[in-house]
């Protein structure tokens, strides 16, 4: 079957998920990044590669973090960006997604970047589009989250240099999670030799083993010796509901500790996609903590959103 | 009575609707409009034009789409854009709307595009600002939307080219309807000799013949032999109303389907202005088909929009 | 005790309130506001002293007004421009006002603008963020709204030259006003040797006296020979309280009427934060007469803006 992803000279012509792209383009996407972050830190932080092209945050569903994100990457590349909350506009009056895309695409958009409720609404989009645009997934459903999981794995190769020699851990509700389903895609295709989740039976999808990772449900054991940590958010409506029996059980058992830490590599590193629940998925000793990555993953997210950017408009 | 659109020049000093523009007014923003269209297939879809200038789009009443046609024309001027929704601010806050005008004015505001749900609210606004800022109207209650009135314009002439020979219907709620009557102005200044409305006697206004239109309420009739059909977009609220007896029985008589489209000429062009209601007042057949103009529509709103607003601040 | 708003030089590096602030750095703001006003009124209103500086609008209380004041003021230096309605997003989602702010600077913000309905979330930002991050206070709670204080200044010192010969009166909700407290401030800094404040006793706080002004709860007798008139926004919420009998009954104590106004100087200024309650705080007569400079109060205020915020991105 055709890689929606790529175009005929097996170029970068989508980003829509980690699954199906090759080791190669992601090591040029994390590689390009690199010299974003250069950018970043100059005293006018914008260079003009992507001056007069029309880039839309098409949010279906309201997220300002990863919006702004994207705002910001866009904006340092010298685009010109325009912020649509499509929830309450078009949708309402009863036209279809692929009616308001054409609509948009009418207005000569170079970008789409596509936040959805529902899985495969990019790959929809991007299917349904001319050759000349450009689709980025930023999180559809509970399938995939790809720059966040390119950015973690940035953070990733910044910290530890070498993927083939290292054991990381997931913890927390991979099962409602797009971002862990794109870093274990990620962490494969990079060659990560020892990849764990580790959370509740509750939490983990069905068939999880058959995505090449190893499952622990007792956290000191699933932490022992491995070089980085990634926490997933623990969303609030989770807890009220029946695959859990209550945030102070699931912080006893799945919290992250100090003490939990401990049983990590001593360099391990700690990563967390953000918003944070301190006091629930996380100790705030950890998020503050020597081994934190947290705001340096958010900084990289940028470089990386530019990163993507960059190649699909060169494609 | 002066005219408040021109200047002492018989220049254009305001858009705020097409009736009372001279015709020399409207075929020179048609003219100015087809050297922005290659703008926007640039690589770099920018101009200078209104470097430094700084639009508001004051919008009294939602609508995402309209404010981004008018956001990316202004950008591609390289104005700066300002968003304001105004419903949820200032006027909550008891200031009049004169008051919240004459406060953005003194922020050294060059252009107003409003949108505002009572008829009239930019016809107030322009005779209140000061002489050097100009306003365009983006719909304004039943009363006028002229630059949807001119995009349509600039669409039949891209494919029929002389007004002076064609046929042209307009089908649908032309009672409740502003782009009607922009276009009905607009079609009777650049003299087309046959303007026909297509609907239901309850979704037409009392006085409708003396705007210069043959009324019909059979469709196949009414579209026998045109040269182009303008569709009009059929609001949810009316169909539960006193006006229609069902969607369903609407469809039947008014909905615009390819067997009706066969009693227009063979190269006739189907219009709409957008957002679509398929199944409803267009069948997607005809939305889809080869003799579909919708998304050039789109297209060609953004560069007339772009001549609209840089004729204003040339003169 | 160290002053937070500015670096072990002495020069600018935060603006959270105008108490504690030199006179000196007082009038550096003004004088270089006064530059900016002649930016505004050129053709091209741009310039590049902020090209490539990322400043983040973060409004936690709404404030359409204030929001573009200083969205505006930022664009016409060239820099980039976020604006973050938080109240709507990661607050909901349990993260903290700090992880919210450390998460926004590690997207490399250069400058914070902040609005808050609790007194002191600017100082706590201040504290807390990176020494090359700057934070301008845009209201937080009753406590200071020091740009709004430092506009007021620039336009008396424009009609009045000299602040040393000065009479100037502040009517109404004094209580419930953070314009106010920057103004009493902002009036005792640049040497205003007699400052009145006029209000009924219940819209004072107890230790006014305190603050370096004079008290009156008869407003002919304040006015009399008075040379600027700063009137307060009465709110809405205060009318319906215990705090005032009727808005009819304050009208005719404090509403400030042509009347009234006749016992200030001649020359006196009338001033207004706005928005405005017409008829409730001021009769039209005065608000629109020849001695009110309420909208070129606007205008100095993105002057003003822009003035503040060049200074701290030059310290």
């Amino acid at each position: 079957m055709e890689n929606p992803q790529l175009n005929q000279h097996g170029e970068l012509r989508h980003l829509l998920s980690i699954e199906g792209l090759p080791a190669g383009i992601v090591r040029h996407i994390l590689d390009t990044a690199e010299s974003f972050v250069a950018v970043a830190e100059r005293e006018v932080k914008k260079v003009p590669l992507l001056r007069g092209k029309a880039i839309f945050n098409l949010f279906f569903e309201n997220s300002t973090r990863t919006r702004t994100t994207f705002e910001i990457a866009a904006k340092r590349l010298s685009a010109d960006v325009v912020n649509l909350n499509i929830g309450a506009s078009s949708q309402s009056k009863g036209e279809t997604l692929l009616d308001t895309v054409d609509n948009l695409a009418a207005m000569q958009a170079d970008m789409f970047i596509v936040r959805h409720g529902q899985s495969g609404a990019s790959h929809l989009i991007a299917r349904h589009v001319a050759p000349h645009i450009h689709v980025i997934n930023a999180g559809d459903g509970r399938h995939a989250h790809p720059t966040q999981g390119l950015l973690d794995m940035f953070t990733i190769r910044r910290y530890k240099q070498d993927f083939t020699r290292l054991r990381v851990a997931i913890v927390g509700d991979v099962l409602h999670s797009r971002v862990a389903r794109s870093e274990i895609h990620a962490l494969n295709v990079l060659g990560v030799p020892e990849i764990r989740v580790i959370a509740p039976k509750t939490l983990l999808p069905a068939e999880v083993e058959q995505m090449g990772v190893h499952v622990y449900h007792d956290m000191i054991k699933g932490l022992k010796d491995v070089d980085a940590v990634i926490m997933l958010r623990l969303q609030n409506e989770r807890m009220r509901g029946a695959l859990l029996p209550s945030a102070h059980e699931y912080y006893k058992y799945y919290g992250f500790t100090k003490d939990k830490l401990a049983h990590a590599k001593p360099d391990a590193i700690v990563m967390h996609p953000g918003p944070m629940n301190r006091g629930i998925e996380i100790e705030s000793g950890v998020a503050d903590g020597g081994q934190s990555v947290i705001l340096p993953q958010v900084t990289f997210g940028i470089a990386v959103r530019m990163a993507v950017m960059s190649i699909l408009a060169g494609s």
